[in-house]
């Protein structure tokens, strides 16, 4: 889970980075970082934290010239550390080179362990590095090609922006995991993980980089290089339209949350003839909202904030040590009670991943008065991991992997549980099921287990 | 706009005051403090910025005792200094005393300048320290008679919460301006803003404070006392249920998210006919969420999610140097694009002070492609200054108190525009006009103006 | 222990009182602060912690104005909060008013409790506050006038520094029991603790402001008011010739350096026929070199740095769990074996308290090799506490109040022990006796107890 | 210019290494990390400012096992970044291995262009991750293999400290241009720059690294491994002797202390008969201390502290706007008037690189007096820049290589100007001159210049 944003030929790139990660900052709001150069040099800062936090005008003005890349990390191995926030920066055999990854190297480790043997050091634990180790292996070729070299040895997801003191390049892998997108700006481009981040710096949005495509920015041109053949079948994440993207972004070229209604439309019209009656809808803030509003148009039944979330939450919140009955939750999310009580209640969340923070939330939302809850999910069933850049638990703790839904109905104490249909899910996004990944739905992996 | 929290006889006072404040962090953001006592010394910590980043583990373990008070402080009066942030701690001729306050004295000055000329010092800008000075004058009474008498003299709106090192006293004045609530948890005794404030903590709802009461926590007991007759007209504020509580609240005994839906639907009945047809009706969120709902509700037209606001906002915000367009309104909310394409939208927002937010959004959702934008507020239009505790700007800076409405239409840029009546806005509360104060949309101060 | 800074007339006050208070950062590193005034407002900032660690350049431009003063604290009370830090302003019926303190007021208490009873609030704990709340009474009168009729009422020993937005002011206590200087600065008009603050800026030094004697900077110009008349004895504190002052300051007209080196040869007079041979002499850095120093000359033996001062110790230094032997000594000092080795030892250090660090310290030197240590400090034993503003211990814990002067050097573990006589200690000052207080070293308090 | 730490089985391994690194603070304020191995992990925390500020109890609690290695740095290169800061951890084939380094490599720029060229990646800019790119090259041998293989290719000045997982690995180049000792604490082994580290953690001093020596601490034993023969000649590092180290350290296994005494004594010997007449003796404190009191021994003058040193200075300190004369020297010295005034006086410094500074001096201790001013260093003229990890100007730079010694002389306007001759710098080391390098002062590098 990470966003990615690069802007080329631009007097304030280092700025409109800024901005740009500051509109991904719901990819990853662990560590952030910007690295700018200015034709000759390039400038770099990263640290743990948020965007807002971590620049300063100061800082701001100590990344100079007109190109920038940066980098959002919510870290999908565990490790949370300083060492791994990007853009990595190196020096090579041909100068300085930034890159900033998301996604994930299902055979990064034995090419690590190769890389290792022929005499490389790896100060970080993050899967990028060996892209710039193979990168720094082919060095006699230019960047572009030295580039190519390394990612057809590599294989997972990846999207990736690269930076020289001189260029930038974007890339996506054959398999167009994990989205990218092209906008315009002034004299000037920009990429970006989601379109949000184009629409708050006012750039245009002209196409998504494609599966396979290398976009290189060089000497104020944009050119188109094929890296891989275009894939008849593709592997989009589609858990970006269900969860991860910012509903006003476009994602593979559509609205994230034109989707996500239909989806909640669906679920609905799979779902509500089972609940027979109910008097209103409510989501779970804000990640189902559209889905939520979506189910009430089909069924409808009023859709009405039956939750309200917090927005203000800290890092290191402090619970009291008399704990206070379901507390995780509560600290996120507090029941309108006038909305709940004596009512029957259909709850739209996106997910369930563990099922721990659903069951504190189904307490809570009975506790404020519903006469009856049913959870509608408008997702169906995860029950694989996520090799590709999103992290989820392994398959013993999710919980639709070992139980059956009539099992997760009780465990969470609702009185009906329903799951979207994967041929519903597919409806939704008005596209042919061969151009997604849906492995945590279906365990089947078109790219390969990670090692 | 302030916050007040407290609790008597908690062995986790401090820790639970803290969540408290959590919960009340929408009505003040510049300081919060938080101040403890065990019985026969006070503790106190009180900062500028928000609750979670203020206080740490070590810093609430420094604030031990059953008994501890809050305060969460966004400046009526645009001086903010740490030295104005409450609680206030003060030692008189009687020991160590705490306050916290929500509302404004509007003879304080006069007070004040009376006191100075009789020696008083002053530490502090805010009003507060003035109902402290004439405590302190009458201290050879009881803390209850001597709190009698200096609240005989000054006038406006006080919500107030006091603690010594052995009692906890709440006080709200005569016409009840503010709202305040007493809750139970275990043994010990709480008392808030707003019962969201209780929620969070487990504490149950128990009543209001009433206007001109005094309750005393003391030994274990609780003792009300009334310190003015109860009027037969009010000046409950009513602008708490229109913007400034969390609709999750109950305020003066009522679900403020059941009042806000019935503004939209109120709104919707004066309004919708005289725009006669739209596609969907939008929220400027988070505030305008519940009246956009009950509008669509009333309208029969669909709510859609067609702002998107950034929840991460930064308290220093760097705007790039060469402008973005409408960045103010940018850097908080983002349009979906295909939602309001080619759509007649209506737009509810809960109110209009100076109008430049609203021109900014207004030209978001055009520019994102809405054919018709139709903008209805859920309340009067706003002509006067608030004197009681509301940040307002002066009569000048109000559009609606310089401008017709139409005026308003035309700067706005919007297709129609459409305000709530005050018939329509009281009618929604189903409480009688005489139980508010609605002077900033009519200029009618029960009270009386500020000196 | 505090030091105070003054400045009168100068477009660069705020700067140069943070040069000022830099230079008397020995005098108490517990907190400092800066109020500033433009002739119509003041400006204020208290922290904390070390002055060029809690100013930067921002928020000494957030000083404006050509008056301000400062102050730097150790707290003589106990009571380490940011409410005790000074300079503390307030707003009474003249305006506004700041205070510098450095001394102490031995009846305080009672007038605190008289100002209690009749109304008065106090936010600090200091005794400072009595001051302002007396200056406040008299209110009808000038601020001089009301000064002269605050400081009537009050014991013990002041040096103070006041400052309105149009005018400072300098006064001493009748006894001149803390110092204070005048310099001049260009057109300006500075006063400080110590000289070594009119060095740093490049100020000339006048004179002293005289004990009892108010110094009123106003319209640019200076007027002396006598408070009090002229004592025959005074109460000049000769614990700051012994160890607190800067050995580059004059203070009360006279160098420390000069009065430290005599006092060592005096003390070298009356101890070394005693010890009959040493190697060699060290002192105890940094506070009793120049005593050893004189030591050295006036017993002909050289003078050696046998013990090698740390200056970077943090503020939370970490001791490990597996406690290092004497680390307390010697984490601030460090042996030189090869001048200790072997060696008969004179150890010259200016003052025993507790005793502890001392034992610590001998320990140390006999572990480096020293063959006989001799102990020779340069002023008597400490018998009794101080009560006018230095942080001495309760008599209980001063070693040499409760045992001989054999048992000290047993418990010390040194071969001889020696104190210097306090006709020597006078004789080094050049000064009559009836000059200065020496209650320290015999219990005669010259103004009387605290209370 | 650095110090590096480390120690071998001991239980408090990170925290000895706080305590070492704080002992040798003065060899580097710009960064200090700590890395330490639990036989299994390696764990670290490196940061740039001062080891006091740095390290926390929960940070060092962060920092377990009972091997651990640290560095404090002070950048020779100019480039002060966090990425540079030591000790440098990286994984490679045969696992993690961290390296502290005190030292410069000469050829390390031509290794790093052929290392790239080869395909390695460089994260930092200095001359360490040489070594380290060499060892993981020749991963196929043990560590002390590999290690000799780098050590072959590499030439320059290196003190080493390295570590695993599981053992601890000391190393000093052929010629021992840096020092580094061996200590014994407990079961446990101690190596430092300066034996004044073993002091504080009272380890005890067992004897040097020799040049071209490998120490292996493994499996709780020690062994020497010759990596280079050992020369007749070495280049031990003249200037730690005459300004570098602390006096209170044995360095190359003499005193400092004696060894600065002894400079200063022949000195005088060499310079107080062409000034035929003094008063006094002075020293630039603190490092010029002994030498001045041993100038003033020989010369049969008094040594008095003329200049008081600030220990308070913050990092960013803040000067005036208006200049004040002389501020650099200012803020960090001031003259004694008294001792200086109307006095011929022999001031002791131990170097003059640039001369700005002592420039200011001199007026400073003229302005506060002194009749006549005669400098005497106590080394030879510093002719040519250090490449051996010293941060010293370029040949342009500094004074004495660009101009007689009359010329400095008028510059800095003394009376007269004295430096030590190399014979004299020789003699008082007691040791044989083809042990040294002195080529700042000669020009004659032993082991060649920088590429």
């Amino acid at each position: 889970m990470c966003g990615i944003f690069g802007i080329y030929n631009h007097p304030e790139a280092a700025n409109l980075t800024y901005l740009g990660l500051y509109a991904l900052q719901h990819r990853g709001q662990e560590s952030a970082g910007i690295a700018s150069a200015d034709g000759k040099t390039m400038y770099s800062h990263v640290d743990m934290g948020q965007v807002a936090d971590i620049f300063t005008q100061e800082r701001l003005s100590g990344l100079p010239g007109s190109v920038a890349i940066g980098h959002v990390r919510y870290s999908t191995t565990g490790i949370s550390q300083i060492k791994n926030a990007q853009p990595l920066v190196i020096n090579y055999a041909r100068g300085q080179l930034a890159i900033a990854h998301n996604g994930n190297l299902i055979n990064a480790p034995s090419w690590r362990k190769k890389l290792e043997k022929s005499g490389s050091i790896f100060q970080t634990s993050s899967d990028t590095g060996v892209i710039l180790h193979l990168i720094a292996k082919a060095n006699k070729w230019s960047l572009p090609e030295a580039l190519r070299f390394a990612l057809n040895k590599l294989e997972g997801a990846y999207s990736l922006v690269l930076m020289t003191p001189t260029q930038m390049i974007a890339v996506r892998d054959p398999w167009g995991v994990r989205p990218l997108c092209i906008g315009k700006l002034d004299n000037g481009w920009v990429v970006a993980s989601e379109t949000c981040a184009l629409d708050l710096i006012n750039a245009t949005y002209v196409r998504d980089v494609r599966p396979g495509e290398m976009v290189v920015f060089e000497k104020n041109t944009i050119k188109s290089i094929r890296l891989f053949e275009e894939k008849a079948n593709a592997a989009l994440c589609i858990f970006e339209y269900i969860y991860f993207a910012r509903p006003d972004s476009l994602v593979y070229g559509k609205s994230v949350h034109a989707i996500r209604r239909e989806l909640g439309r669906i679920l609905a019209r799979e779902s509500y003839p089972l609940i027979k009656q109910a008097d209103l809808v409510i989501s779970v803030p804000d990640s189902a909202n559209s889905a939520a509003i979506g189910y009430g148009q089909a069924a409808n039944i009023p859709y009405e904030p039956g939750l309200i979330r917090n927005h203000y939450i800290g890092r290191t919140f402090i619970e009291p040590s008399q704990t206070i009955r379901d507390f995780g939750a509560k600290i996120k999310y507090n029941p309108v009670r006038d909305i709940l009580k004596g009512k029957r209640v259909v709850v739209v969340d996106d997910s369930i991943v563990r099922g721990t923070t659903s069951r504190k939330l189904v307490k809570m939302i009975k506790a404020a008065g519903a006469k009856e809850v049913h959870l509608c999910i408008s997702s169906p069933p995860i029950t694989d991991p996520c090799f590709y850049g999103i992290d989820t638990p392994n398959k013993e703790e999710l919980i639709a992997s070992n139980s059956s839904i009539e099992h997760i109905r009780k465990y969470l104490g609702v009185d009906s549980m329903h799951y979207l249909s994967i041929a519903g899910l597919i409806e939704a996004t008005k596209s042919p099921q061969k151009k997604f990944c849906t492995a945590c739905f279906t365990g089947k992996y078109k790219i390969g287990k990670c090692e």
